[in-house]
């Protein structure tokens, strides 16, 4: 299968090209990787797929998210958490449905915070569980022809030591690229794929 | 209780009017009601709140959705879909949170399309997604001093009318306000409320 794989200079695209190795695994980074893009710039996007032409599967992990007290909260924050995983993800979506193989599928990363919050994570509660919803309700429309989801990390151990967290209730950036492999290789869509489920 | 309502002269608003009106209830739209606020702009909010003074309770069911196909979704409709009900309530709940009595309460308005989407729903399903994690994260900080919420809105029978759809699978709005109230006067913060369960 030909996968692009946006992000892939990172703590989890590094361990999702590993896992998907017996894969033609194009990587794409910011600055990195076979390719490089500006997600925020739907442009840079289509140059991206114009250069690599047609794949399977593309799988995202880019994007940044914002940490901060909720109680001081600011418009530029907002702003920030948005571009930095919303509207962009929303760019590779009208982008990559045009260049993704029939009955192929497109994987974005969102993250168990939707779900599960903690202190100083509501903007990023927020672009996970805007990027869920958003995955579901896409396949809807999408059908067979592309499957969409959303992969929900828990923390990665790699990234809790770099951080200088304890990481004993990590997941390894290994486990963690298991359920992209389900992602990829299932016939599911709308589903976001809880991480500790497909270790 | 005092009790602010946003979106006041709406379908939902109008119905949490009258389910409420044992309460001292101060009404708000863009352009009607005891009082007028743009939420796009938090000066304007800051404004409001100087005439109003404090309140017991924020409720909003103010904001407007965007619908259509995905495979036609534009960045300008990302855009509008932001700016038509996240960005807006970031902005309610960044002034809202200082003029709230201790122990009260700010409820938000997402939907059912969050976790049940529909064809040409996918940023309606998105931006209710992140609002019902945003207030779920939110208050995780803001503790037993304020309880943040979301009441989850199924497809509103008059609304169904209005728009010409079969409203036989509508729920009243009569019956939806009743969720509202579940929300200002129970103790319960950090939740969904999902209307179904409340009539």
């Amino acid at each position: 299968m030909k996968i692009l794989l946006i992000g892939a200079t990172g703590t989890i695209g590094k361990a999702i090209a590993a896992e998907l190795s017996e894969h033609d695994i194009i990587t794409v980074g910011n600055t990195r990787g076979d390719y490089q893009v500006d997600l925020t710039d739907a442009g840079s996007i289509a140059a991206l797929f114009g250069k690599t032409g047609k794949v399977d599967a593309v799988i995202s992990t880019a994007g940044s998210i914002v940490f901060g007290p909720v109680a001081e909260l600011t418009e530029a924050q907002v702003t920030e958490a948005l571009d930095g995983k919303v509207t962009n993800h929303l760019n590779l979506f009208r982008v990559a449905k045009d260049y993704i193989n029939e009955g192929g599928s497109l994987t974005l990363t969102s993250g168990d915070l939707a779900q599960n919050p903690m202190p100083g994570g509501a903007l990023v509660s927020l672009v996970n569980g805007a990027l869920d919803s958003f995955a579901k309700a896409a396949a809807l429309e999408t059908g067979a022809a592309l499957r969409v989801n959303s992969v929900s990390p828990h923390f990665v151990k790699e990234t809790m030591e770099m951080m200088g967290m304890d990481s004993s209730a990590g997941i390894s950036a290994a486990d963690t690229a298991k359920a992209y492999r389900h992602a990829v290789e299932s016939t599911e869509s709308g589903k976001v794929f809880d991480v500790p489920d497909y270790i």
